[in-house]
């Protein structure tokens, strides 16, 4: 078999075989088939597209390319949760723990911030002591004892997918439904879980720009999913600008916090982790319907047993949880500053990347892997999409490690932000369930 | 500017402006854009295409990677020839001296053979003597006192296009007529010449499979050079089978001879550099009509001053030229051997990328470019398309340098064949003159 040949067939538009697709990503994870033909696939994929036969074998060879966890030392079904990323996205904070008080199991591997994105791990660690290194063997422990454990994400899952995604940065050709969908599939799939609830996002900031393509790609996603033997299903919301208030790590702890202790039931976090959740529970068959899974999990808010549960899940990981319960205990900026609006009108626009990176710009997140974070600074917006502003009043509160760094956050966030005069209508923000 | 950027461009179907494609070419050749992005946007060309401007900007961008060929120092109208490659072409040894028997300047610059082709290079060695390796000095020289002279290419040509064809060549995006012509007309336009002709294959061995599709590219390559201020034409034939009778060095040299001499006046080869010769004599004002050139041309085979223009070249470049008048003199095979043919029937195809692997298996070409080849070795075919055969009647006669490779050589050759028992119809052999 040769590399050529493949890139000449799919070229042309033809398909590839199981053999060949096997061939393909066991010599590019093994070094043997270069970077330049490979990019070179990568952009006749891109053109040429996929069947689901292919996206399917595809999404498999990576999934064989390196270690697959075994989950079956975890007793009853395992939930996973995936997003496609968003700035100030906590979800997982509030979902997991609310998902495990109903009984369902949630062993979950997570990933660290980069660039105007933060990772989950980042804002857990917020909690002195908190750690995401865990054995295999600890963490199924924690599973089976806690209902929940997030572990980091092991080197060895699926590294063809790895090496993959950073050519594809690089080489234009990230925005491709087969690449897409065997990049997040495969890191699923070797994760191990039975139920799979993935969050696709559209809008601005995202990979799908339309709801159109989000849904397409959604539909593509719990089909591969499911024929790789998974329950699956998917909801399409909308990126066009951040989840909730707080942008930075132990800020959006505390945002977390505040809605597990069922502060803002009708917010879009809230509602966001009831319609993931739900879809986990009914998948489970913990639920016969949504509406029954959603009554489930405002009752383990209500009842503070969701609240309880991030607590016990941080004790269990080596955390101190006293902050769980006092969120003042939580790191503290030693700088905050109100940006007062410097004109009237209605928000019509929060570009949600660029206050990820005002967050980033303040030490919350990293430019580069090797960058450490500082856990307390960020951004809380006061003002979100639709929100009438008068003149002075405040848009956001910084929250700094300096003065000279708040003050240049200040101008920077202001530029985030856009005004008509008239009113704004928001598009729904659950834009579909699959 | 990202090389990203572009990639996303192309990637798009968006036109890339003159700067961008001046920005890809300075930086893949000097390194600082890697092959997997040069190869990413290779195939996106591919798929997506290149509008004239494009085209035009892609290939004086690759002239102007490297050096280009001032030809002022010599006199007159110069004239070159490139043609897309085949088996058995010794059209240049031809060619060129008839051309400047009738008094166009031929300033060529020449290659070696690699893999199944010959190079002209490597058959003019033939002559005992013979170089190519000259200065520019030695070459304005020869050209304006001999009216012709072939030079070896220098690395500096083109350097752009070396590297991206090598690039090409292991990633499936050989066949994209905007990188083809970018490709053939960059080194065209930097070796200088007035005139350019070239001479578009069409069939089995060759980029375009179809006359459709060589006339596509013709068209594509005389419209690059025309608005690069060049007088161009381009003819289209049919490669189906070996150009002539003989593939190997001394023995192409030897058929070169013979035609040059008036030998087989109605033969494949005479009409086709009747054809490329009254075409660079019409572009270059010395003919008024395509007759009158070919009348000329006739003229000077006839009188022998072609034959004699080829013994001065070859004198001129350090060559013994007494082969010229004495053909038995060229380098003779220790073995010859006849290819009695195993079945009768009509000749209905002949391989001939397969004909010349067979002369390059018997040491008459090169697998690796350090390779050192054997001028006399070869084969000289005696059944060509349509042609009747019976059993047992001889098929061709192997030149080899030992009877283990002569043997080897009968049963591949028989292979290249292929017979129908009815009579077999050959297409035109020019399929047409633009």
């Amino acid at each position: 078999m040769k590399m050529t040949d493949l890139l000449a067939k799919k070229r042309d538009g033809l398909p590839l075989s199981t053999e060949e697709i096997n061939y393909m990503i066991q010599g590019y994870t093994d070094g043997s088939i270069p970077d330049y033909q490979m990019s070179a696939m990568c952009m006749a994929i891109l053109l040429r597209g996929m069947d689901e036969r292919e996206v399917l074998d595809l999404t498999m060879a990576m999934v064989h390319s390196g270690e697959v966890l075994d989950l079956s030392p975890i007793a009853g079904i395992k939930a996973d949760k995936h997003s496609t990323g968003g700035v100030g996205d906590k979800t997982s904070l509030v979902l997991c723990p609310m998902v495990a008080a109903c009984g369902l199991k949630i062993a979950k591997m997570s990933g660290r911030g980069l660039g105007h994105t933060g990772g989950t791990i980042d804002k857990l660690e917020s909690f002195p002591g908190f750690t995401t290194e865990l054995t295999e063997e600890q963490f199924f422990e924690n599973v089976n004892r806690h209902g929940i454990a997030l572990m980091g994400q092991t080197a060895d899952l699926a590294p063809a997918d790895k090496k993959l995604y950073a050519l594809r940065d690089v080489t234009g050709t990230v925005p491709s439904i087969p690449l897409i969908v065997s990049s997040i599939m495969s890191k699923k799939l070797a994760s191990g879980a039975d139920v799979i609830v993935l969050d696709v996002k559209c809008g601005d900031g995202s990979f799908m720009k339309t709801p159109e393509a989000a849904e397409e790609l959604a539909r593509n996603l719990t089909r591969i999913g499911r024929l790789a033997g998974r329950r699956c299903a998917a909801i399409i919301t909308d990126m066009d600008q951040p989840l909730g208030t707080a942008v930075g790590n132990a800020l959006e702890v505390r945002e977390a916090i505040s809605v597990l202790s069922g502060e803002d039931p009708d917010g879009d976090l809230m509602r966001l982790c009831l319609a993931l959740g739900s879809c986990m529970l009914t998948e489970a068959g913990f639920a016969a319907s949504r509406e029954e899974a959603e009554q489930l999990l405002r009752d383990a808010v209500s009842s503070g047993r969701a609240l309880d549960k991030l607590a016990e899940m941080v004790r269990a990981q080596g955390g101190d949880d006293a902050a769980v319960y006092h969120p003042e205990l939580l790191p503290q900026a030693s700088v905050t500053c109100e940006v007062p609006s410097l004109q009237a009108g209605t928000v019509s626009r929060i570009h949600a990347e660029a206050v990820g990176l005002v967050s980033m710009g303040l030490g919350g997140g990293r430019a580069k892997k090797e960058d450490r974070i500082n856990p307390a600074v960020g951004v809380v917006l006061h003002k979100k999409l639709g929100d009438v502003v008068q003149e002075g009043e405040s848009l956001a509160t910084i929250y700094a490690a300096s003065e000279a760094s708040a003050a240049e956050a200040v101008e920077k966030l202001r530029r985030c932000y856009e005004f008509s005069s008239g009113p704004v209508e928001r598009p729904p923000f659950i834009r579909k369930i699959l």
